[in-house]
């Protein structure tokens, strides 16, 4: 690692258009990987992700980096496979290993939200639908008040054009889907899934996991007629008091994780 | 604990306004306990509560005391975390724990509703889609016939306005429920779930499982085109016949949940 | 038990109105009481019965006897809970035991269906809606073929008046509902659920599965617009080929069932 | 084997009428064999296939031959179980086992589809509405992309006429329905399931699991209203970029299939 990093330095300084291996920020906490593999398994658990999607935690020590596993399905990730990047979604030591081709979706989000600390991206069942829809994902109770009333969707062939692979797969495209995000907490990516974020590995798997049901629970509702919608006050009251009782749901889903691995 | 409570007692007669800690009923029936235990872990396992939701119990000791976890996820409920309550749910012994944001239900609904002996609180997911439409749960078959013809919705914004977190997080939005309930067996509350009563644990399950299961069925039977749903006299006398039959589910459903402990 | 029976006649020949106990038609094959207690198990696993719901078969020693477990929970049945039952559904001996009130059902289809073997009666998911619909249950693929074009729905109101448990506890609905089943292979029960038949334990399981797979498929497909059904020459081509199939699931069926037990 | 193959050429070679018994190919690659039987179980665990459906590779040795297993539930074949057929679907041999009625879907799909080395036939539950119905199947999201946007639906009346048993159980409707499926990777089997190819068994899993996924997401979709689907040049470009992807949820399901087993 030390001879890669100094080379990237060398070939910096002199002038050499590479991407320079970044330094790394130090050993995280070893409690926050803990959590980073607990909540890949969670999410496959609760049905959030399958041998797709991912999650990642911001750095503890440096701001400007992030963890997330080598390109493998979550229910898998060992403390192992869990790799440094920096925000421009460059892995400190990849370690030989392939990397998420959509990591870019992590390292922008981190840049354009510095009040964001974990991400989730997946391809939960019951969100998809709404993503090739022309109705909204809207909070119906409130366990998903998290959602406010703008869940924006992230229409790629905006900024790929019409025959893109669909896939977050650059800097660029990472940074527009930051940007449809903007200050919410759930953008749905057309024909694809969506991107969740949060202040904590407990949130977010918490977002997550809530997003999902909201989809399920808000397609039935609509079956049945006319729907009554939290209002924005609501919404945002109930969101409130929720981020306190996170830790709830968080050590049964970590308990029940922990004891089928 | 005798001490707080002489201290409560020597305020209240002080006419200081302060809640006063209430007294223990004494120590409730070990079954009683073995079951409100049992009752949350079998919750858990038909997908009536997940991380949140709670089951409760009137002590058989004292009509004016009820037993109930602290606050956490009940598959994960033991012994040692059930606390007991006055109607008013100020907990004797709070053991320093969290108690739940909504004992109030619990409480209010006992004050209410004497026959009343075991109470649910869910966020089931086929119930939700029906708290937030105009279409009314109805019994589309014996199983269901508990529910009659008049299952209430619970609006609290009558009670807590347009901006609430949608929690029943006093005893006045606890009485204004129970007004609801009425001399029902199932509330539905808009935006959040339902409370469900019983005359026991046994049964109390088995109306918030059969009431989730109703809701699942009406939803489909409704996409299908007009339904017939039980008379009220057909869901009077299905209601009686089943009452004697609780013990059936009930035998399958604790010796699963012992299992799998 | 020879008490009983001596008692028993020694009434009905002193011309005494009761029912009389009748004589046991001896000990069944031990294999078929295998099958008849892993196919309550199976039952449960495949989410044809929960807590309720009963499966007999026709005693191999007297085709006016049936073998049904006592009332209880059909994963729980084991062998030592098996009763001989003539075809008025009086058991040969209770062992003391609480009956399913049902009981009629097989009873009343046995004296009426020669050809029946086994009787499966239960309130599966996706059969209800059916019930309480216009919509006719209709085979929409090879694996239901042996449902037919004639599904019949068994209205208890026509029998029993608007005011029932919705029960069918009497020998005379009973005989109601074989009525109404005819020569069919399923009858739906209005609010209730349904009762198939068969010629074996594993061809009445595999006909109530696929029974409650084609209620879900078809309330499906109908959502989708226009079906297009199976023709009834092509149903009774493909039930026949099935017929050789059935120990193909059932193989599979027993095995994990024996596994988790 | 010898002798029959030595028989078989014999009678060939006197002009006799016969279906000579083909020769083998050798032994296939143990890893191909251990393939094919966690892909059946994988299958079975992914709910693709239930007591029914099979899994087919085609062999290393020889491009005239495949592999299949005898007549059985997916979720028990063993390497034991694993038999050699030439491409009219003759097992090389048999074993004294019965064969699958409807091989002829394999055997003909290798004659007319050079690329494919694996095939899967399924009655995966959210296809079957999909072959019953005029809406097609389209992919919502880049997991199902491989379907393209001409999904083919047979129809086996055109071939066998109106009366049929809907199995593909001859050459000459194994021909018809590959030449229905085309260069496409899934052809829909009306009434009765689906055909899907790959090139290796991971891939084709692959196909099978997501083509069921977007039945159902495509279903729920509709349900909300006007969905935007890929376009043809989306779906090429993510079925491009997910074959590069096959291994990441194959090492999962293997792994999971290889623990439960």
């Amino acid at each position: 690692m030390r001879f890669i990093a100094w080379l990237a330095a060398g070939l910096a300084m002199a002038g050499a258009p590479v991407l320079a291996q970044p330094g790394s920020a130090g050993a995280p906490d070893a409690r926050l990987v803990e959590d980073l593999v607990v909540g890949n398994h969670v999410l496959a658990e609760l049905g959030v992700v399958d041998g797709f999607g991912h999650l990642s935690v911001r750095h503890d020590k440096d701001p400007h980096r992030y963890l997330m596993s080598r390109s493998m399905a979550p229910a898998l990730v060992k403390a192992d496979d869990v790799l440094e990047y920096d925000l421009d979604s460059v892995a400190v030591d990849p370690k030989g290993q392939a990397l998420f081709l959509e990591r870019f979706i992590h390292g922008e989000i981190y840049k354009a939200r510095p009040d964001v600390m974990a991400v989730v991206h997946s391809h939960s069942p019951a969100i998809v639908p709404f993503s090739v829809s022309q109705v909204r994902l809207q909070p119906i109770y409130h366990m998903s008040s998290f959602l406010g009333l703008d869940v924006p969707v992230f229409e790629i062939r905006d900024i790929a054009g019409q025959g893109s692979n669909l896939l977050v797969s650059s800097p660029q495209i990472g940074a527009a889907l930051a940007r449809t995000l903007a200050g919410n907490t759930v953008a749905l990516m057309r024909g694809h899934g969506s991107v969740t974020v949060g202040t904590s590995i407990p949130q977010v798997v918490f977002h997550a996991y809530y997003a999902e049901m909201n989809a399920r629970l808000q397609a039935e509702a609509i079956k049945l007629g006319a729907v009554t919608y939290l209002t924005r006050e609501e919404a945002a009251a109930a969101a409130k008091t929720n981020d306190a009782l996170v830790a709830r749901p968080w050590d049964l889903w970590k308990r029940k994780a922990m004891k089928s691995d």
